[in-house]
């Protein structure tokens, strides 16, 4: 009987000329945030269920892929059968739990501030749809332990000059704090309590616009002169950028940090990108205590890059509040947007050269010859000869070889000269 | 409520030192892959459950981490729940069934022969023993679409010069072919249907000894006679190699190109390794139909890499058989004797200094003095400086820093000179 091959939905396969152009673009990532003083870790893709579960993660914890128990945990008997009977791990939906949860582990072997990168897959469970993969790569740094502004300021400078490698221009920073955006809504009248669940509503106003957020409130059942009075003030004249929210604000130390991060990200951006205080900027996750800042590009809808500072999360584990501050690059969207420019300027591979030989050329010498040439600085693949060369030179070259040699010969052809 | 803050059971966290050389470690395989013709794609680490149940996997099929279905698919109140019920998908226990998939599935726009790098990680629910990771990583080559031996030669010749290039030495290829080895089980009175199962049991002759494997076929019915036979033919004189063999055997084109592949190889080594008929060599996957592999180090109990041939894995999901071959290296095998090792050749990083800075310098200026250093080659890491220089600069060096310099200052302080 045959089978199903499509990948499973959601997931895709990554054909060869892609990858080597996703590689590139991940080596480029990986080589700017070492070069800026960053180092790299790894976490599993495994992650208990109770972690996900209790880790602010906002609407993705919905979003969970979770893996059924083995053995004799898995009890299928059992009366009124619960998912959680029936799971104990889950797959991680970000970067951010593994890497509290790793800090929590072996903190006694790291030197604070920790600067870490983190490049991985992470899994959402979400409804397919263009642009909207169940498995896709995040690339993040993170800062743990610093709770001065140097933070912020290091992360968005890092993440700028690493678009700026990639190609990226005319791309913005918006930037808020999770502090003044609270203020705000609880000078409209909402309950401490309350907040989070109108945030998460708010995150979707690029999606679902102003109405529709407010509709998603009134079916929240929150006081419709709360709602209106929150609008209101979202609304208001942006010209005045954050003095006009001062009088919202209750701590006004948080927008003096605020207008600092903006000023020296400005300095240091020798105007090849922008950044700006967006006050309707409120990022998806539970767990942002302060500053919340993503990248927006005139070639994506939504933004290319996010983060945040969640000083509490890893207090959530160990009972002792650690300061910690994160910014992520979401590969696949600047991928899509890569790939559909100019992109062979990304790969990074040495040439690549077909040896083709005939059959009965006996194989041993054709192996060696090809490592002579590989010795040569050549990637060099043994292909058999076709009856007609010329076709097969050139179905080599779309292919994308640099180079063919017959076998027995001596003059390397060089494509596109 | 503190939590638990230890990686999933048979997971691990890598701590940056480590992550550093493992990183090392595969992009030294990564380029020897390449540079040996051969090209990179990736796939989903999720696969549909029933491609995997139907994989001939053989034992790995008891180890699937199986995921639990999502929103109405998931049926809990269903009469007699079973495990089919709860599951639709599995994480991928080899990186074989998923390339077959992908092979079937993109087709179209592959040449042939497909000569293809896969690294990535894979998920095993084995019990956690030393060792015994349930993620980890395997870095494959395969070559679809040739059935002449020109495919061993190549997966043989290109592992094992990755293996040269990561340091080992006096490591031996043991090769045999699963036609001869079913011959030979066959000529103990075996049934063909009862082979496999012989198989899997003979499979763990390193792990149980001959009298384990004795003992589990004994604990199968099959009878004494039979295994005493087959027991007989296995322990006979080792001497004559694979002209031992002959009388067991039907086809004698088979031995023929198997000491051609070895020959080959020989030639190939330049006594820089070794290849040897082994015919108690089993490999434990069942879909291998032709020639089987491994590699044994004499600093490793077990094999750290193997393969085979496997014509009919793609033929079951697209009805028509495509000859393929493949070859995988137990990356954490070989990490793990090349950590105990010297390893510092490994890293490829550039140069790391360390900027240190006082808390009151203004901080755009200090970044922009680490982006100057940054131009010349350094990975520069920002760092508030402590009050004793002295101490701090040996922690840097012990955390495997290359140099320091203070910031205001214009000597750069190099380490270990």
């Amino acid at each position: 009987m045959l089978i199903n091959t499509n990948p499973v939905r959601g997931t895709r396969d990554y054909l060869p000329e892609e990858m080597r152009i996703r590689d590139a673009m991940q080596a480029i990532i990986l080589r700017s945030y070492l070069n800026n003083g960053f180092t790299k870790i790894e976490t599993p893709i495994l992650e208990d269920i109770e972690r996900l579960d209790k880790s602010d993660g906002g609407e993705n914890l919905s979003l969970i892929f979770k893996i059924l128990k083995r053995g004799q945990k898995l009890d299928l008997k059992k009366e009124n059968l619960t998912e959680n009977d029936l799971v104990d791990i889950g797959l991680r939906f970000d970067l951010t739990l593994p890497l509290c949860r790793y800090y929590a582990n072996n903190r006694a072997k790291l030197r604070l501030p920790f600067k870490v990168i983190q490049i991985g897959k992470v899994y959402r469970a979400e409804r397919p749809q263009k642009g909207r993969l169940r498995e896709f790569y995040q690339c993040d740094i993170d800062i743990i332990g610093d709770s001065t502004i140097n933070s912020e300021i290091e992360l968005i400078h890092t993440t700028a000059k690493t678009l700026l490698k990639l190609g990226f221009e005319d791309f913005t920073v918006r930037i808020n704090d999770r502090r003044i955006l609270f203020d705000v809504i609880r000078s409209a009248g909402f309950k401490d309590e309350d907040i989070l669940s109108v945030c998460i509503s708010f995150d979707k106003l690029d999606k679902i616009g102003i109405e529709g957020v407010r509709e998603e409130l009134l079916q929240k059942e929150f006081p419709l002169e709360y709602i209106d009075s929150f609008m209101a003030s979202i609304a208001a004249d942006d010209s005045k950028g954050l003095d006009g929210i001062i009088e919202y604000c209750s701590d006004r130390h948080v927008i003096d940090q605020l207008q600092n991060v903006i000023d020296s990200v400005e300095k240091l951006s020798k105007g090849k990108y922008k950044i700006e205080y967006d006050k309707s900027l409120v990022r998806g996750m539970g767990y942002y205590t302060g500053t919340i800042f993503e990248i927006v590009s005139p070639e994506f809808k939504g933004s290319i890059a996010g983060g945040g500072r969640y000083d509490k999360m890893i207090g959530n584990m160990i009972g002792e509040d650690v300061p910690a501050v994160g910014f992520s690059i979401g590969f696949e969207r600047i991928a899509e947007i890569l790939l559909n420019n100019d992109n062979k300027k990304f790969i990074l591979d040495s040439r690549r050269l077909a040896l083709l030989y005939d059959i009965k050329d006996p194989f041993v010498d054709v192996i060696e010859k090809a490592d002579e040439i590989r010795e040569r600085g050549y990637d060099v693949t043994t292909i058999v000869k076709a009856k007609k060369l010329g076709r097969q030179f050139a179905a080599l070259e779309r292919e994308g070889f640099d180079a063919a040699l017959v076998y027995g010969e001596t003059e390397i052809r060089e494509f596109g000269d």
